[in-house]
């Protein structure tokens, strides 16, 4: 018989696991990102959409993680938190946050947790060559990426932090912790500002999808000001089309995206590698 | 910024997951082979390969078939009788031989089960256009590959059928359920033998890998035989030479995998299908 071909090469019986766990899952775009990027490491290596329902989670996922070949999960909505049970290992700026967003497996077997929203933003501004330390930053929001945001802007040590949430307990306790992790830098909870500051983060849902306004009530930006905003859809917000109209450099939320994506999948690689052990 | 590919095709957050489960996992050729089949139906759907320990499998499996979007999988050694506890209906074939390779999410949630390396069988013999009805055959070997073609070959309604195991207990057993597949066909159990054999299928290990030996002592086969082995390593087993050498038409055991691996998908495709409801 002629040999026709009747099989594909991304998948193998060695090929190993990893999974992004949320509910619901069909959004997601982690399964086709992290996937080319393990891939584009030469590892033989995917990563699926687990869809996990709530009322199955705390049974479900302590069993899943026995499946001997999966080497990580990512977590999404509604689980960052709840996740951080399953953890033997738990990194700083999940610590901080009080959420997880990746955990992999050790070669000893325990499941060490971080979360790489906030590092996946500090790296889009690596990328850009926007230095962060001693820069003086606005953040506005602190829900599940703000807190994030905070966490790892805070470790680049910036001169000054000035944070603002609705929920002003939330904006107090994130101001704590950012000072636990940068206690050289100036840490303070306020209104959003432009005034003597460098960068301005929003990661607040304001300007998401159609939702035409902007988290700061102001026509102009100063032209020096560098603008950053998390939301990935639409990707150019009203607040970035007002920067790029005034002369700002931006940052935008797929670079975060992309940003974390590398700094998940590099945890995947460095905590599974036998040198971690 | 350029748009630069940062993704693969084929797995996204609306990927339907299928898996196959064993201990060890490596050497596993469904991965590929079924994952190919899928695609080629259209369907946005993966297999991938599980690895559960034995010491994990009674409390995980019923954890793992929680996972929402997962629709299917495909038992492998050692689980092949075991995972019969996770249905909860069980085809024909499964019942006769008391073991599953297969299970599949109704629309209803309940986990279907069916054994089709037999049906694989029968299948190539399909594709080949040698029929089995009214057939005269010899079954050598009653093990897991042996026990499921034998109730696959019964359900075609040979004429007669010769069962052979070194267990004979085993093979009164199989003999009991071919009749009662098929009372018209007339069984009995007794050594191998070619004598008023139309089609003479082996099941059993002799002349695996390395292994020199045929599963029957004889240095002719008359050429008006069809000779199957279910063995797949190698791909021109010592029998089959001789039955090639002898004028023989044979049927190989890649072909019944080939034909096993259309089957499974079919049976994915059915029973999750809401027309199955």
């Amino acid at each position: 018989m002629a040999e026709v071909q009747t099989q594909v090469d991304f998948v193998s019986g060695r090929t190993r696991l990893f999974g992004i766990v949320g509910d619901p899952i069909e959004q997601v775009r982690s399964p086709e990102m992290a996937t080319f990027e393990l891939q584009r490491r030469g590892l033989d290596a995917l990563l699926l959409p687990l869809h996990v329902r709530q009322a199955d989670f705390d049974r479900a996922m302590p069993e899943i993680l026995k499946i001997h070949n999966l080497d990580g999960l990512i977590f999404t909505i509604p689980y960052k938190a709840r996740a951080l049970a399953l953890a033997q290992e738990i990194g700083p700026q999940a610590r901080a946050v009080g959420a997880l967003n990746a955990l992999a497996r050790r070669p000893d077997g325990r499941w060490a947790a971080e979360i790489f929203d906030g590092i996946g933003c500090v790296e889009a501004f690596r990328r850009r060559g926007y230095g962060l330390a001693g820069q003086r930053v606005m953040l506005i929001g602190l829900g599940g990426a703000g807190s994030a945001i905070c966490a790892a802007v805070a470790s680049e040590k910036p001169r000054t932090m000035r944070l603002f949430d609705l929920d002003g307990a939330r904006a107090e306790h994130m101001a704590a912790q950012a000072r636990a992790m940068s206690p050289a830098t100036e840490v303070s909870v306020g209104p959003p500002t432009v005034e003597h500051i460098d960068i301005l983060f929003n990661a607040s849902p304001v300007g998401m999808l159609d939702d035409p306004r902007r988290p700061i009530e102001l026509d102009r930006l100063p032209p020096e000001l560098i603008v950053f905003d998390a939301i990935v859809k639409p990707e150019r917000t009203p607040l970035l089309a007002l920067a790029e109209a005034c002369g700002c450099r931006t940052v935008r939320g797929r670079e975060m995206m992309n940003g974390q994506m590398a700094k998940i999948v590099d945890f995947f690689v460095r905590t599974t590698s036998p040198a971690a052990a």
